[in-house]
This record gives C-alpha cells, structure tokens and sequence, in this order.
C-alpha cells in the first residue's frame, strides 16, 4: 500500500543562495535593507501553511496558527497507523518512514563576551546552509528580542552580516505585538493586587462582598461570576448563590488577606530604566497612605514571559496564568496562615488569557535567503528561559516533516542556556534534541584565556587582533567544559567555530583540537557572517551527519532520550545541587538561610516537582532559584 | 470633455442592512460574536483602497498606508485643473464636480452620565444607516479605546446593541498596537531624562562628553551622531568635528542641566493602576541616592497621543516628537536660565519616531452592517483630544470623494470633545465640517434635570424609569448650552435623540422641542442600537440634507470657513479667558499666581501661539491648561 502523500510541499521553494556577497561586509543595516524580502505568505505557502493558518501582519510577517501543528500531528499518526497496518499485512518498515518528526537541533554556545559571540548569527547561518545549500526542509525557532538591549549600546538581535532575519527593523521593535501583550497582562495583574490591597484596608468585610457581587441592574439579585467558583471551590464553599454564604464564608470569600510583604509579583517595561528598579508606590493622597516598596522588571523577565514559553496550548496557558501565585496570605491570619494566593483568586486569570491569545502564536519571519523562521517568546536565560517557546518547536517539528530539521536557539552560555533549554523546555514539551551545536569563538576563547575584559562601546584590547595560540588554549578549558556539560544530555555535540576576519588559522585549529579532545563529534570553522549560508555548509553537513548517528542510534526512528540532570520528584535542594555540582561542578552548596527557608515553604506548599520555578506561577521566584545561577 | 473616471469604486458593496434583529437586544458580545465579519481586505476594496496600500493585521484589520491620501488628492487636484481648463474653454461647470473632498461630520453630546449616553452607538448607527440604507459613500473614524475603562465597569467602546464595530475583542483590546507603541515611546523618553540625571550627577564634563561621542572601534576617532547638530546648533556651536570644541563648548554640548524640579514628563501605562498616580524612583542602590517624586499617567493622556492625533505626515510627526519640551535647564546655571530641554537634546527624537511609524498609520475595521471605520489616536477629551486622529480624516474624506461622508466622533460632551474638535484638530488639519450631530438621551436630560446621580454598576434610581416630562424639559438647558455652542462654529447642528426602551414619546418630544428651539436645524429620534442602521435612515436623511444647505451656504464646492473662538495669535490668557466665557459662559477668569506664572513663562519661551498646549510639546501642560477645564 502506498503512503499517502505528504501533506507540505516537497522543496523549500522560497530558500535561494545570495547572488553575491561584498567584501568588506557591509553593515547589518545596509545588508538587510538591500536584502530583496520575500511576501512572507510565499514563505508560509512553501513550508506548507495554508492562507487560513495564518495571520498577516503587513506583508513581511505573519502569525501561524497552532492548528497546523494539531492537524498535521493527527495525519502523521493516522499515516503511521495505516504503515503498522500494512506492514502487520506485509512485514514492511513503512511505519518506519512515515512516523516521527523532524529533528531538533539545540544551538548554544561557550560563554560569550559581553559583545555576544554570534549565536543567533550561526543559528541563521546554519538554517541557510542547510535550507538553500543543501537542500534539507529547515524551519529555525528564535526568541524575540528585548527591546532593552536595542536601545542600548549592544543593539538588536537578528543576527548579522549574510546572516539575518529580515525585515531587522520589525524583529527588533513591535514585532507583532508580543512583548507588549505580556507587559499589559502583567501589569493587569500587578494593578489587581494593589487595588485588592487598598480596597481591604478600607472595606469592611461586608462592602467588599457586595461590590465583589454586585446587585444586578436587571433583577436586583447577587450572582457570583464563574471564575468565583474556583475560589469557593478552594475555600470548600459549595454554594452558588451569594444570599447563601454565611457572614463568615462571605468574609473568607471576599477577603484574600494577602501580605503584603509576601508580595513576588513586579510591574515590568521592556526597556532598561534603572530607576524604576525599585520604588516606592501609592503615594497619591487618594491612597490614604498606602504605599508601598516594589520595582520594575524587564518584560522579558516576566513569570508571564516564562509561562508562554512552556504552555502548550491555549487552555494550559489559561491553567497556568490562573495558577500563578502572586504572594501569601499574612501567617496565621484567619488561620489560613501563609497559603499560596493566586491570579485566579484575583479574579483576573482569564482577563490575562484574553490578552494573551495571539501572542501564544508564534510569528513567522525569514532569512536573508529565504529560509523559514518562527520567533516566539523571550530571551535573557540568566533571568528567563531565554529561548523560543514549546509551541514553536512542536510547530516546526510537525512543518519540516520526518526528514527535516529544527534549529533552536537556547541563549547565553549553554551551562544556562543550554541546561534550561533540556531540563525545563525540552521536558516540559516532549522535545528529543538530536544534536546540540556550541557556538565558540577565538575572541571569547582569548577572553577565557587571559585577555582583558571586551566592554562594549570601546575599542577593543590589542591582545585580540595578535595571533596567540598559547591564550586560545588556555581560554579552551571554558568550551571543554561546555561540550562535556552538553554531552551528559545525550545528544552528539557538534561545536561551529563562528570565525572572525583577524583570526588566524593557527588559532582555529586549536580550537578544534580543543573541541574534538572534550569528546564533540566534530567542530567546524564556519564563516557564514561574511558569506551566508554558503560559509556554513560543512557545518550544516556535519549537523545533519550528527543527526543521523543519533536517530540511528536512538533506534532509527527518533534519537534517545534525553538524560536530564535531576529527576522530577527529586526535592528542590537535590534539584539545585544536581544542578551545581554536575553542571557547575561545585563541590557542594551551601544554603543561606534565607534561601532554605523559602525553598522549605515551595516545597510545603507543594512546588517540590517542579523544573525550575519558571513558568509555573511565583512570580519572581526565579531570581531565589532560577535552576542554576546558585552554582555560581 | 467628460470628466475622469472616479478612482474609487461607485458603490460600497460590503454594506449590508441586517437581515433581522433580535427584540429583547442580545449582549453587545452576542451580537458581535453573531456577526458575520467580512474579509478587511475586501472591505478595503469596496472602499477603494488598493492591497499594496494596506498591511494586513490578521482578517478583520489592516493599517491603510498615507500614501493613499497623497494620491487621492493630487489625481484631485489634477483633475481639478482639467476641468478648469475646460470650463474656461467650454463655460461649463466641471470644476464645481470634480474638486472639494468628502463632507466631514462631527459628532458630538451633551454632558454623558457615567454610563455614557451612545456617541460611538450613534456614530456607528447612523455610519450604517448612510452606508448600508441610504446608498450614500461613508467612512467612519473613530478614536482607539483605552484598556483602562475596557478592564473597569464601563467596558468597550465599539458602540453597542446592532451598532458596533467588529470583531469587538480586537478593537477593545490591542488593535494593531498603536497604543503599546505610544508607551513604549513615551516611556523610552522618560528612561533617557532619568538616566541623562544620573549620569550628570555622577559623572564630570569630560566623561560625559566622551561617553556621548565614543571613539569608534575602526580608526579611534570620535564623530557626532547626526541627531547632534541639532543640539550644537541651539547652542550656536559651528564645529562636526568633536575634537574641535572647546572645553566649555563640550561641557555646554554635554551636560543640558535639566533641572529635576522642572520636569513634565511622566511614565505610561494603559491600565487603570491607581497606586501609580505618584511614585518615588530611583531606590535602588546602584542610584546612589538619586531618587525623584513622579509618576504614571494613563497612555491616552501622554503628549505623544496628542502629537499622534494632530501630525500630518512621518516628517511632521518626527519633528514634533524631537520638539517635545520635557523640562527646563537649572535657572541661571551656566548662564541659560530656563530653557526648555527637547526630545532632541536628549538625542532620542529619531527613535520616538521609529517606534511610532506605524502607529501613524490608521486601522481599517468594519461596523456590523459593513461599513468601514478608520480607527486611530486616542480617547478621554478631558485629558486628550479624544477623537480620531488629522490623517484619519484627512484619508476618509479623500476616499469617499466629493459626494461622500465621514462621521468622526468628538468625545465626551461638546464643550471638551466638540470645541477641541474644531480649535485644535480641524484647525491643524485644514478640516472644513459641514454638519455637527449632538447626541442627546433622556436620560442624561433627567439628570441633569434633578434626578439622583448615575452609578456605574448599581441599578438605575427609580427616577429614570418613571415619565416626567418637567424633569426632561429642565434638563434640556444643558442641551440647548451645546447646541448654542456648537453653532457659534457655524456648521449647522443635527439632534440625535438616541432611544432607550424606557423613553416615553412625550419626553421625546420635549427633547426635539427643546433642541429645535436653541437652533438646532433638525432633532431626529434615532433607534439604531435596536435596529441598526434601520433605525437611524432618519438620522441619516437630516445629516445629509444639513451638509446640503452647508455647502450650499459655502458656494456649492464646501462648507463656509470655521468660526473660532480665538485667533491662533492671541496670547495663551486671553485664549482661555475665550473659551471660559464664549463656551463655559464664565463672567470672567482669575489666574491663580502659580498658573499665572506659567503661562507667562510659556509666553516667554515662544509657545505662545499655539492652539492648546497638546500635541506641540511640553508633556503634561495639559494639566496646567488643556484649552477648557479651567472655565468649570
């Protein structure tokens, strides 16, 4: 029996090699303004997105529909069902062909000088080789970036040189739109807090009550809206008329007797303004006096942010907004004493979906050469994930088809990135990388070795622009230790050596040799800054070799899988310290007592399983535990 | 000769009477959810807008590009000149057919409960009934709502019952991001004021100046950014190369000795966030001491709405971002005294710009009956100009074309929304109106009659549903105020008297009576939130005969000229003293010392002859004088 046909389009019709490249390389600017850029419903058509899976945003960009995922996921496993059938039948491996995904390749890096070593440049890079060289269905996954850093003196996030995403104006500002949803849905939230806090303090139990669930302008009665019920619920109030509850069940409905100084939850801006970082709030002389100590986070640093990242659909993300914990109740008060009050509880959990829907949605953009990328979700892995979300991965995996790849970007040094990227991101979206690439660089290796410190804004130290082959061995102790971390996951690690035009080969090659003695499959120089895709095909070629021996060896179906640092059900303080001695090779940790204390409440509280304590709800939980800066 | 083809189709094919409504009227969301929305593209279409002239913005909006406008008008004039030509040849009247424009309409009301009393019902209602019943051309603009009322008890702003504008979710919430994009810009300002503070405080002339013009990484020299000739310019420094200036030129470039104590300019948030209102910053301690009252303004209020709703191009909305004045130097300091400090002298005027680009560009949406609506700029006329923007309109009335109308609302009651209306935007967008509709309820009449005041979310007081015709008559004083006020103007002014079910027909009388009698030359009973446009043909038959006799009355080609009340060259005190006795009817004013003062000091740095303080630089002056709060 033949296999049904496959349901995208065979040849990635829109990737197409630059017609030529220029010496000197331009600056990114000049490259992606002359860049000639393709309608991006061409894009989408050629990966297999109908019209009606999309959704414009001018000509350049578009919003994918999370459909597309969901339907071809269900073809693939009716496609593989009818193979089992029919090789039941005739004792052929049809099944084999037509189940799975495509690859995911996780792309990160050794740790970066404060210039950045060109991560998301050789992500770019990689895709073009391998979607317009050599002719694989590649899809890339990207974090949108911060507005922060694009004011600031590092600038934008498309990559560079041949190697961009275009239009770099729209990835760099609005975009579509996402940033600025999680900021109002974060904000809504903070605001919700305060006023709840201020209309307590002045209400008594009774007014709060009657406001909570006003009289009806209809028929004068009282009704409980339905996200009350989840708070009766919690309360163990089973009553659904709000005439029904006694005074004391009215008192516990309507007041949340949140402590203040409990409260985790910031407001946020996507910019970096210093002094909004702490404040003080409610000092109009409507507030009666009740002010307040609290500050500003980056938007991307939002648990909001982090809780996109994970959520796998448009109900889970519902689930985990109304589960974020906002602070405790005040210890002991009303004998509640210290339990968990969440956005829910709020009242808003909904409200925040509503202004969350499109922005689950990740947003389709290309290459310089035309190659299909999906940016979703937030960067910064030393205070957020800092990479694309599940639900662009899942997307990509399904549209490239068995034989394609995903390339994924998982930012800063992969001992965060990287580690963040397999224990939360994979974990929570059933994602089996089958190849990991680390980024290195024969300045960051220098840094590493020796070299003074690279500060942005200032000319560079002469020690960069001098062959020194001694100091890049030295600094190569920092990617030996990222390929053996990287390793422990599973999958073969490639390392691409992204190259500059003052390094010489002397240097490259001891990189090399570095790379392949720390146990990488293969480590590459790959140019493509300066000339596209064209200078990464042997990267792409020794990605997808790298590929291949891993879904070989996983069985020929899909690689192994992952092996993660800790278990799920292992406490929070074995999690941190799996994570600090295995990863940052710590010889053991030692808690602050404060730290105890707060890790001792999550786990009484019943957060013990998580990964992380991203994405889950607790607010700024992250900067007490965020996986792995306690190694440090 | 015949004249050109028209470059607009010759009727609006979208729209569509309502096949049925529903009695009792179904939620304004049930409605909205039951609608059909038609494809915007198409909508787009049918109106004359070309596909490459719109970005898309998923199926239901799109931002329609300026250049359109630009065309219009000069294949306009162009035909204009032909047809001039050939009546000076023939004796003919072509010139009188093809010039002029569509007929603007303004519409506004008389004071509003806090319920409001259906301006934006009644703009949609009667945009359907020309549209979709009347076989007239019709485009509608409308302002953006605020998520501030949309998160609170009032709700959306899309109209109501079979009068609103679809899909109600994408209006009431991000649209197309106009709004972010203002806080973004306005918050981008606000972080370069504080962390300029910062930076002067703690740093001498010389690192200042340094870190201003860095030394570039290729040959180690320093260079000016483009956007610093403007400065060195205001400061009459004739030099492009850094190391030329002097020590005292390069402190004077350097350092702009904001003075703290001076500063307007505050922080956004589009949300209703009370404990905001005032806030100390700067508490943390990398701010080494440096902390400021200030605080959060909703969006809608900032000073770049304004400047949004009244720039006419790109080039003219940069301009007017790089001269928004944000406080002034440190009295005497160096010798300056006083001056303002701008955008520009920031450095930061270029990047407002970016960040608004396409902000400038107004959304195309539909009503339920498909008609379109341009949306754009922002609500609230007693902290903005609440009303859509100078290029919505200037776009709408290009095209619907000489024999067309458009129906723009003038928020809150005509003494704010109205007069601004005519003062401010149609005065900086060379707008001619040729009608005005005042919306008027019984409801809002009884209250203003004597009945007890008007809660958002509690039950009418009994007052509102029982027949008095007294109590309506002596509420009708406050309706014949703004229909006198409206018509010093000159636009003949159409009552619309939008029915509730509980209205008796003697109490609507007593409205038409009462309007008729203050001059207005029609009062129409309008039921479009029952019946959509259905309910407003009447409406729509008494505007349109109005713009008739208007434009008659202005010689057959447009209205006559607006009549102001004040010339632009009068001095900020007598402009006032104009509006407080001409439109607020007070026997005279008296200047508190510390307005006094200001004004003055306005008066003395040139902005003396500007209408209102909005949209023209100088953050929140606004609060200090926003053209008419002073007169109540």
């Amino acid at each position: 029996m033949p296999l049904p046909a496959p349901s995208v389009a065979p040849s990635m019709v829109t990737a197409r090699p630059l017609q030529y490249t220029m010496l000197p390389v331009p600056s990114d600017l000049a490259i992606a303004q002359a860049t000639e850029v393709q309608p991006i419903a061409d894009i989408a058509a050629a990966i297999g997105i109908n019209e009606e899976d999309l959704d414009l945003y001018g000509r350049d960009k578009a919003k994918v529909h999370l459909a597309v995922r969901d339907r071809l996921a269900a073809a693939a496993t009716a496609a593989h069902a009818d193979a089992a059938d029919a090789d039941a039948a005739g004792g052929g491996s049809a099944a084999t062909a037509a189940a799975g995904t495509g690859r995911l390749v996780v792309i990160s890096g050794i740790n970066p000088t404060p210039l950045g070593e060109g991560k998301s440049c050789t992500t770019v890079g990689l895709s073009q080789a391998l979607g317009a060289h050599l002719g694989a269905r590649v899809m890339t996954t990207m974090r949108q970036p911060s507005q922060g850093p694009v004011w600031g003196v590092k600038g934008g996030a498309a990559g560079g040189g041949y190697s961009q995403i275009v239009p770099m104006e729209a990835y760099n500002l609005h975009l579509t739109g996402d940033l600025h949803a999680i900021s109002a849905a974060n904000n809504l939230l903070a605001a919700a807090i305060d006023t709840r806090l201020f209309h307590e303090s002045t209400q008594t139990d009774e007014a709060l009550f009657r406001r909570l669930c006003p009289t009806s302008a209809k028929d004068g009665s009282r009704r409980f809206a339905p996200i009350m019920f989840k708070r009766l619920a919690k309360l163990g109030i089973e009553k659904d008329n709000p005439a029904d509850l006694t005074p004391d069940e009215a008192a516990r409905f309507a007041r949340l007797d949140l402590d203040p100084a409990s409260i985790t939850w910031q407001r946020v801006v996507d910019l970096n303004d210093r002094s909004l970082r702490r404040i003080t709030i409610g000092q109009g002389p409507a507030e009666k006096g009740l002010t307040r100590e609290t500050g500003f986070d980056i938007t991307v640093a939002s648990e909001i942010m982090a809780i996109m990242a994970l959520a796998t659909s448009l109900s889970d993300l519902r689930a985990r907004l109304g589960a974020i914990v906002v602070g405790t109740t005040r210890e002991g008060a009303r004998g509640g004493g210290g339990q968990p009050i969440t956005a829910d509880d709020l009242g808003v959990g909904g409200a925040l979906a509503v202004l969350l829907k499109d922005a689950l949605l990740p947003t389709l953009m290309q290459t310089v050469e035309g190659t299909p990328v999906l940016i979703h979700t937030g960067p910064f892995a030393n205070l957020a994930h800092g990479q694309s979300s599940v639900v662009a991965d899942q997307l990509a995996l399904q549209l490239v088809g068995p034989d394609g790849y995903v390339l994924t970007e998982a930012g800063f040094g992969a001992d965060i990135g990287g580690e963040k990227a397999m224990n939360i991101k994979c974990r929570a979206g059933g994602l089996t990388p089958a190849a990991v690439v680390l980024v290195a660089t024969v300045r960051a290796l220098k840094a590493h070795g020796g070299a003074p410190a690279v500060k942005a804004g200032t000319p560079l130290p002469a020690e960069y622009a001098k062959v020194d082959v001694d100091m890049v061995r030295r600094g190569a102790a920092n990617l030996a230790r990222h390929v053996e971390n990287m390793r422990a996951f599973g999958p073969p690690v490639v390392v691409a050596i992204n190259k500059f035009a003052t390094d010489a080969d002397e240097e490259l090659a001891a990189v090399r040799e570095a790379a392949l003695a720390a146990g990488a499959v293969d480590a590459v120089v790959a140019n493509h800054w300066a000339q596209g895709g064209a200078g990464a095909v042997a990267l792409g070629r020794a990605v997808m070799s790298a590929c291949d021996d891993a879904v070989k060896a996983g069985g020929g179906l899909a690689p192994p899988p992952l092996k993660f640092t800790y278990a799920l059900d292992a406490t929070l303080v074995e999690k941190i310290e799996a994570i600090a001695t295995r990863v940052y090779r710590a010889a053991r940790v030692e808690f602050a007592p404060a730290a105890a204390a707060r890790l001792d409440e999550f786990q009484r509280l019943g957060y013990g399983g998580l990964a992380g304590l991203q994405g889950v709800g607790w607010g700024r939980a992250q900067h007490c535990w965020d996986g792995n800066s306690w190694g440090r």
